[in-house]
């Protein structure tokens, strides 16, 4: 939300964080306290308190009888409990999902709702209120709202707030801000799940993440330094439009022998079904492998280690962290996962074996609109430095 | 240098970029001016002041005749313009190279001197002294030296202030305090290659650069959002060990098929003798080019193709950006780089293509030594916010 700010706004919102930080650290402070922390003007401080307090964020009350020793009251600074919230919401190919969080960071709900494929957008905006709306029974204080973080399919030039998604919904912002009244930051969901999982998932208090989604689409995020990694244009995170067959099958993307044309989840049940199985979906493919296929074992089985061998090289690259596999096709399991880490720790450098990690990923569906939270808080120039969630770290 | 600050001393050093940037943003400004530009306390401010003026930092001299109303004058503050200065140094295999930096952060200087491989440290430490001393003929008062960024060859774990080089250096920051009596900053010269094509060379002014150093070693290094991305422990930029081959040749890595046994120049002089051409040396190889040999032609027309190959997976993940080109082989111009160009775009994904640009690196056997600079710039505290040089864009 920063890129227009001249650098007197950018200042004032420093401090404002500042402030925002040491209320959040050292709980209720007077003007005067808050003043010796802070090393700010007695103006600049006044100001930036009245801003806060008018804007909900911050509340004023007279201290303790006990506190008080003579003349008027000395009034006591706390963040808001009901101010703060932010609510984020994944706009998948075929569902709405939906997630909030309260002032402390905390997860206080998710929802979600299929709908048929291309379903208008004005009806998916409205499925996203009523999916909130079902969050909001007494818990969540709508009046409080900050921020939205919205997660959308495909690339998002632009990302935050005044992004551009690539598949058509040139009037999402516009949209979303009519429905919630307030300022939207948007992202590509794939990306966002990554940093849903080194927030509050499987990666939680990692800092140097490569997450890879195994789906019918297959993609990624990278965290660096706790922060989502996006490239200049948004274009980060295409792992499944790396080429790994030479002249490969022909893919979505326009290239081909990309490795979303072998270890998609499409592509996973093709090739089973044309080495004799039946399968309609992964699930069946699942129940396939624990009744002991030979044929599923084996294909998940190259297709994993394909895998492991793209994640070998990416972690040559960017440094080894922590790789975190979700999508439906990690829910294969070790048919899946175990070969991908054999092939991971063989190819990675000797030097670097020792430091490459490998999970599952845990949060599942509500990935996405949790990442669109995560996003808002990383982001937004208020929000940045309220107190973080106790699994993840502070940034660098 | 930050990373055992407690957050109080982190608060007072952000404070103290604050008023260095405005000095450097206004000129000459009086403590008042500074005052209400910073938003700071009068207290802050004064002591923040006084320790700049003690260290050198910042002078305080009165202000123009014409400038005084009545009482005592006013003092004026400005940036001191010989404080500030930074060394580099980059102990390469054979060879250290230095470079230097004035106050506005301009290179006033570079100079090198080989030395047989197996140098002990206590000797090349003593060689970079005195190829700073003559550096030091007039322009540069080494009286102001503020910081020291070293450039080493192979992995370097925590690397900053705090670093292990892996290749046997231990006492290496010691011998570098002792000698030159500053704080030292450590990391990988190949990496600190990228940052000063990032800073000062053929990337100056793009914050996304994959920079690959094609030379008897293949190696590279990441600048995202125009940082340095190093990875957890250092071992980011390994583009050489990226598998290219199934069951290839052995790597010095201790993997198989890596990039580096059939990218490097030992690896293409290699091949071009096996297949009957003679070249000891990369210039003997260029050189059998500029006369026409097609053997030569086509041999880093397949090398080209097998990085090209390397670079899209790799613009695929981390996102589209410039790609820098340097070492020795890249010397071998057209040949190599114009197959590369074609396959890294023909390969790229389509969405991505266009915003994938192609240099060859510009700043030759002194870009690990600049590199040190640029890290010290970044990374220092009271340097970070010094004025930029007019190439490099301001931190995001």
């Amino acid at each position: 939300m920063s890129s227009q700010a001249g650098p007197l706004i950018r200042l004032r919102r420093g401090h404002t964080e500042l402030v925002l930080e040491l209320l959040g650290k050292h709980g209720p402070l007077s003007r005067s306290s808050l003043g010796s922390l802070s090393g700010l003007s007695r103006t600049t401080l006044y100001e930036i308190v009245a801003e806060l307090i008018s804007t909900g964020a911050v509340v004023a009350s007279p201290a303790e009888p006990a506190q008080r020793k003579r003349g008027r009251p000395v009034e006591k600074l706390t963040l808001n409990p009901r101010a703060g919230q932010v609510i984020g919401i994944d706009f998948a190919r075929r569902a709405v999902h939906v997630a909030a969080v309260n002032v402390a960071h905390e997860v206080i709900g998710t929802a979600s709702e299929a709908h048929p494929a291309g379903l208008p957008w004005k009806q998916r905006v409205d499925l996203a209120g009523h999916l909130v709306d079902s969050l909001a029974g007494g818990a969540l204080d709508l009046g409080a709202l900050t921020a939205l973080g919205v997660g959308v399919v495909g690339p998002v030039f632009n990302p935050g707030d005044e992004a551009t998604p690539a598949h058509g919904v040139d009037d999402l912002p516009i949209l979303l801000r009519e429905h919630f009244q307030v300022p939207v930051v948007i992202d590509n969901n794939t990306r966002l799940a990554a940093l849903a999982e080194a927030t509050w998932g499987s990666a939680a208090g990692s800092r140097e993440v490569v997450y890879l989604r195994l789906s019918y689409g297959v993609g990624g995020g990278l965290v660096f330094g706790g922060s989502l990694h996006r490239g200049p244009q948004g274009l980060s995170g295409e792992f499944g439009h790396i080429r790994v067959i030479e002249d490969g099958k022909p893919c979505e993307c326009g290239g081909t022998g990309c490795l979303e044309t072998v270890a998609s989840a499409g592509a996973v049940l093709d090739a089973y079904r044309a080495a004799g199985g039946a399968a309609d979906d992964v699930p069946a493919l699942t129940s396939a492998l624990r009744d002991g296929d030979e044929t599923a074992r084996e294909l998940l089985g190259e297709v994993g280690a394909r895998v492991g061998d793209v994640l070998a090289g990416l972690c040559n690259a960017v440094g080894p962290g922590l790789v975190v596999i979700g999508g439906e096709l990690a829910d294969t399991g070790p048919a899946l996962l175990e070969p991908l880490e054999d092939v991971l720790r063989a190819r990675v450098m000797p030097i670097s074996r020792n430091w490459v990690g490998l999970r599952p990923a845990m949060l599942g569906d509500t990935a996405g609109a949790l990442g669109a939270i995560a996003l808002v808080l990383h982001e937004s120039p208020v929000l940045s430095r309220y107190p973080k969630t106790s699994t993840s770290k502070e940034d660098a």
